[in-house]
């Protein structure tokens, strides 16, 4: 059996939201299975000294256009959160809380978040709200609330986030094939290429 | 008839060359043609304030890997250039002096140029590098020479910059259809769809 894919992404990534609305279609063509690995851009940037793309002018005007424009070629629903970037520590701690137990479960989960956040505008950054959504996705309600603050949970994103920034992780979406590391949505063709040919 | 395709880069950009080797097959197997406008990314980045990728670590890095795999999946020469990036300002002024007597001619002495920057590791910033690629592509060398210093020709490329930075344009390749821009050589797929459907 090949290895898994990695997939990182940060909930408050649009590019992120794409690639996960693709990612496995792609792999299952190619009988590979995908781990999912939702991190903190935010801790990444302070350790790699980015700044997010809304600061600079002209950029994130076009950023603004490509993604809309993205989101219409792809049929998915979207719309830019009124608030925007936001921090996903709450969204990030429940799915992997939701993940240690069903895996399957929290990518139906993520979906979800990354639904109610690019297309219904929830601000997902509020606990209520993850808790809200993962409740909508099966997950018990109570259990989440005290999973947001549990030590393991909060232990495990933070573990997280520092092994992808070891690696190297420095955006979203961030898929790795067999060691081979492909930045944003729109390299998901070379991705579908490389799982094709074991690269070139 | 259409409106051509604008098509901005810089001479220093890989990813201009990855774009300039394809923009003319995918606009004519829509009808469409493409005027070429070489800019000055470092007078463009002082407008906006953007760094060049270079000065951000594990960016730099990928940018490095993600530009050799490209070249490789287009069938490409590329071998990234001992110097990087470089001022483009001869390079820029011949393909201008040339695009106003022969548009062809100056599209072929732009391609020269990119794989004697990117394939042969020939450092076009120098004038007498510039000029010895416009001798191999038909053009006097003399004229050139001149042309590199003449006031005419100066302001052309100035105007052009400036004409771009008014537009938006803040990197390379930048290509813009009937006022729509698209930023990257990972976007001519949407170009090439764009252009096949007039818009989504």
């Amino acid at each position: 059996m090949s290895n898994p894919i990695d997939f990182y992404f940060d909930f408050s990534s649009p590019y992120g939201y794409f690639a996960a609305s693709r990612i496995e279609d792609i792999a299952a063509r190619h009988q590979r299975s995908v781990t999912w690995r939702p991190i903190l851009l935010g801790a990444v940037f302070k350790v790699t000294g980015q700044q997010p793309l809304t600061t600079i002018p002209l950029k994130s005007d076009y950023a603004r256009r490509d993604r809309e424009r993205t989101a219409r070629l792809l049929n998915l629903p979207f719309k830019m959160p009124t608030k925007f970037p936001i921090s996903t520590t709450a969204p990030a701690r429940a799915f992997y809380y939701v993940h240690n137990k069903d895996p399957a479960q929290a990518k139906r989960l993520a979906l979800a978040l990354y639904v109610a956040y690019f297309a219904d505008d929830v601000d997902i950054s509020a606990p209520e709200a993850t808790i809200e959504i993962a409740g909508h996705a099966g997950v018990d309600k109570t259990e989440i609330a005290r999973a947001l603050n549990d030590a393991t949970v909060k232990d495990r994103l933070r573990h997280e986030v520092d092994a992808a920034v070891a690696l190297g992780v420095f955006g979203s979406p961030y898929i790795v094939i067999d060691g081979e590391p492909f930045w944003g949505s729109d390299r998901l063709d070379q991705v579908e290429r490389w799982l094709e040919s074991g690269g070139w």
